[in-house]
């Protein structure tokens, strides 16, 4: 089988990626995900279920010293994800396996950070992709519950966990991530002022004792219409998503 | 025992309330509540810990011909409600009763609506009010599972529960009204625009199948910053609390 790729510049050319013409493509989430990422030189961070890599080289484009390792159910895509650090001159470790049944050399490890983009569509909420990578990656054959507890249990004690994913499924993140995690926080991801928010993000902390807290939305847009041909997004997020700037969380 | 009670106005003097002036008092928090419920003439609505009865009189006022219960814990505060009923010149049960033990007569009836506010503290996180009858009513002596799974109880299918909250126990209610209820919305309250909401209103409908809402937030006061003395409530607010209008969610 041949699969057409495409070369994809993020952060303003930054970051280059190898994708699947017809697959799953990264959009905006992932490189918001990897701009949300409080790491630092030195700290450990994985990746569940990392795709070609976007999240991971963002990431490590943004922040370098990391020791960066990502978990990809699906083999092409787990090869694509190390040729995409590769191609980016990035160390990191890219595993081929199922959350559910992760690897011995994983299992004894834990991680300064965990981040996830897990699949936004209950299996047989929507159509089925034609592309079949497109549609592991898409459709969420394993609950947030599964992805939550894997995370926490890869996680260091007062180590942080950020997910990313649609607004819908909220009630169903919160309520895994309480029962794992301490210091919830959500930073909704709004289309523009005055618009509902579309995506979330998530974090908890490990053995966190903080009140849960809900930050007032992030706007992507700038104004309360598309106005202006091309893009329009808000001066903070083209900073993200043309220079690589992070997306902290309020303090 | 005698206590001293306080004659208050709301809605611009549509509602009037005897309130004990050393005990629970109610804000605006009751008011945004009432004014939420999106009750017609000739529905029912039941509200679980009714205090005083701010939220059945504020209903009562802006939508006529409501059937009105609501349950109380402290007798105390039962009566009290009841004579704020009467002495706006509205019909209204008010019964004196723990959520986990309803009387025989409410548990043979359904509602199309069960609103509440529940205490906001967990007992223990917070140094306790002098007052006992304040206590009780700000303290969380119940975890909030036990108010949805009451009301849902008291539901008709179909009917609505709308709760108003710190947004601290968010993560808590949601859990809780995922398990019991379907189409669950949060409405945000925050002081102003940017600013974190401090307040949830949280809505579920029984048998509802609609995907969770997360609406973009109301913002209770003008501007960014307190500029002006007085108050500076958002227009739409300040016809809720001084005019009695509605506070709809987005639809």
């Amino acid at each position: 089988m041949t699969v057409e790729l495409s070369r994809d510049a993020f952060l303003g050319g930054k970051v280059h990626l190898y994708q699947p013409v017809d697959g799953y493509r990264a959009g905006i989430d992932p490189v918001l995900l990897a701009a949300s990422i409080e790491a630092t030189a030195g700290e450990s961070v994985l990746e569940l279920g990392c795709g070609a890599g976007p999240v991971l080289c963002c990431l490590g484009a943004r922040v370098p010293g990391l020791a960066l390792v990502g978990v990809e159910i699906q083999p092409f895509y787990a090869d694509l994800a190390r040729r995409n650090l590769a191609e980016n001159g990035m160390d990191g470790q890219v595993l081929a396996a199922d959350l559910s049944a992760l690897p011995k050399e994983l299992l004894a490890r834990q991680f300064d950070h965990v981040a996830a983009n897990p699949p936004y569509f209950r299996t047989g909420a929507r159509s089925e992709a034609a592309d079949e990578g497109r549609e592991v990656a898409l459709a969420a054959r394993v609950p947030l519950s599964e992805w939550v507890n894997a995370a926490a249990r890869r996680l260091k004690p007062r180590g942080q966990v950020t997910f990313i994913q649609r607004v819908e499924r909220l009630p169903e993140l919160l309520t895994a991530m309480q029962a794992r995690l301490g210091s919830l926080q959500v930073l909704p991801l709004a289309p523009r002022q005055g618009r509902e928010p579309r995506l979330i993000l998530v974090r908890g902390r490990k053995g966190g004792r903080a009140d849960f807290r809900l930050h007032a939305p992030v706007l992507l847009h700038r104004g309360v219409q598309h106005e202006s041909d091309g893009d329009d997004y808000a001066p903070a997020i083209a900073e993200v998503l043309r220079h690589g700037a992070a997306l902290n969380f309020p303090s």
